[in-house]
């Protein structure tokens, strides 16, 4: 099973693609999408789409895993503009019929590294472990990417009733409640 | 010249088109595309995507009008939701080789209606008296999309000055102090 993660932002936009089979996580590819600040938001928005689009078609991921959507951004704007890619990478990963799974930023840090709220730089420092890279995956967003990937491979393997199907609520604070990670299906 | 207001939202979104020549305006076409909160986030963004596409296609319109982003939203997560629309909007806009411009919700309502404090039914009503139509658009996304490109079509004739072609920033405190619209290309 290949499991593409994604941090997504609009200066950058981190990936990570790992393939879980009999024997531990395997690293597939990894992968950075910059975009300009000098462009105008739609060309930045069309350029992530478009790299997008071309590493899904690459890696064709079994599953794209993505952080959960929280009500404490400390920055409100920052989150909207955030918002705009993460509409855009929902809509390519719908558009390529590809599953799409979210997880909470708590239960990431807690399947990577063992709790909650490890520093950026243990799990950094795990991700690293877990794939035996030679080193450091640079930038941090790559790194981001990859601990969403092993999360949702670690689901899979130890927690397999956590994975439920259901279909995402349009109103954000079903998530604040909720603890488990919810799968929900690409239009077919 | 024609103009496609668009009052982006995940339940609906508001699609008003106007025509601009010698004459006053004219109404080419009003439409809302509307997604169900049963489906899965990536599946209404990618009908959202297709749909506006086709309208996009089929209108060919020279603008699309947004409204800027603001900071004081009331419901900063609805926002970020909102976020994924505009994502979507703005990707299509460029993928259409579309400028998009946008302007401030009170620079809207001073333009249509005379003050930048006007209420909801007020900008209702002035939309349906400008465009001559028999009754007042319905719902209220269409009539807010239509004042959009109204905007535009009166910053056209009185204030050609304001429209300045320019990126827009990636951060957004720029929007707050900015007083004039912006103008964005799509990418080629």
């Amino acid at each position: 099973m290949k499991i593409l993660g994604i941090d997504p932002g609009l200066d950058r936009t981190g990936l990570g693609c790992i393939d879980v089979g009999v024997q531990r996580p395997r690293l597939m590819g990894m992968e950075c999408i910059t975009t300009s600040p000098r462009q105008p938001l739609p060309a930045r928005l069309h350029a992530l789409h478009d790299g997008l689009r071309a590493v899904v078609r690459g890696w064709t991921p079994d599953v794209v895993v993505l952080e959960s959507l929280y009500a404490h951004y400390r920055h409100p704007t920052t989150a909207i503009l955030m918002g705009h890619a993460r509409g855009v990478i929902c809509q390519v990963a719908a558009s390529c019929n590809v599953v799409l799974v979210e997880y909470l930023p708590t239960r990431v840090k807690k399947a990577v590294v063992g709790h909650g709220h490890a520093r950026k730089d243990q799990v950094q420092g795990m991700v690293t472990a877990l794939l035996q890279l030679s080193q450091r995956p640079e930038p941090n967003d790559i790194a981001d990417a990859l601990a969403l990937a092993l999360c949702h491979a670690h689901v899979l393997e130890h927690d397999q009733s956590a994975v439920v199907r259901q279909p995402l609520p349009a109103r954000l604070r079903p998530y604040m409640r909720r603890r488990r990670p919810v799968i929900t299906k690409g239009r077919r």
